[in-house]
């Protein structure tokens, strides 16, 4: 692999700078100055050129970076240059914010398949995906599905993750607020909506 | 200010700790060492041990690190050992997901106001919270509440941000798919529910 002394650190920012270069491209804009994504992401310039360095991207003095050029590289490394298929267990409020979310296609996703457990719910169309029962997760393996969101309550994390595991499912974005074990082969990013919160009132002065 | 040198990426990190540290204090558990903690979150034992020092806390060799002594000196640094009091804006699926989330409270906050356009959602409640018309922002002031989440439609995103500038919001999470523009005394915080999901594949052997 091409790529693999990227740090983690890094990975994990490259998508914050896909999505302002995807941003800056509707606009027009060609070129982009680190000090500019700078001021854009409230982050380090020297933070950025780092980062982009580990994939062999230098900016030209005075021009900055080519906004294209640079999306194309991010999107190679982060395997976003073809439609990725996703699944998503639990329609409930957060399932269907995540459906609707317009950063999801931005990336290039396409979430192919939704399960619930609410029969009132199965059958039902969300976007142009009909909600099936969970019984149907199985199904995943034939359909080329290898990534899988989690939204479901808490206490159905861990039995929905191993479903899917069963399922022939890769990696897995756990949104439920709870931790989950699976084999090694399989990746979990387990995210909390709450967390950027908690680090809000550090940022504001004491009145 | 006590800790003004912690760096941002570290502060960006110390929420994913405490949350690690409240769930193990509700399983009893006392100490932990950086290794089980790395484990814990698939992060470098290096990296926490380094993050901890920058506030002076440094682990007992063969003990670990006391796990309610971080909790508290985490909390302070956030300054989440006060209840700290937010209002939502814009009760769609995501807001209402977020009125619900456990984590949360977990990070002791109380949201303390919601607000909508749509007359059918206003006066409604959602746990302990009234829906109440957006035209009520300018209360929040007196009722001083000076941290937001904006949860509202992108087109909607600069506007609800500017009404909270003016009402004295001083901290600002922001949901909503698109960059908002404050003044300088304002913190903003724009995270994407998407932007986890699009680090995913990178870590998916291709098949």
């Amino acid at each position: 692999m091409r790529y693999h002394k990227i740090p983690d650190e890094t990975v994990r920012r490259l998508p914050l700078y896909l999505r302002v270069l995807l941003f800056l491209l509707e606009q027009d804009q060609q070129n982009i100055s680190s000090r500019d994504m700078a001021d854009f992401l409230g982050v380090n310039p020297w933070q950025i050129r780092k980062d982009f360095s580990y994939f062999g991207e230098f900016g030209t003095p005075g021009v900055g970076y080519k906004i294209e050029k640079l999306a194309k590289e991010i999107k190679k490394i982060l395997k976003l240059c073809i439609v990725q298929k996703a699944a998503l267990v639990g329609v409930g409020n957060l399932g269907s914010a995540f459906l609707a979310y317009p950063g999801v296609k931005i990336y290039g996703f396409d979430i192919a398949a939704a399960f619930d457990v609410n029969p009132k719910k199965i059958g039902k169309k969300i976007g142009n995906v009909v909600i099936e029962d969970v019984s149907k997760l199985r199904t995943l393996k034939k359909r080329k599905i290898n990534l899988a969101i989690i939204s479901v309550p808490r206490n159905a994390a861990q039995q929905t993750a191993n479903a899917l595991v069963k399922a022939g499912v890769k990696g897995i974005l756990n949104f439920s607020p709870c931790y989950i074990t699976v084999p090694k082969k399989v990746k979990v990013i387990t995210i909390d909506i709450a967390m950027d919160l908690a680090r809000l009132p550090y940022y504001i002065p004491v009145s």
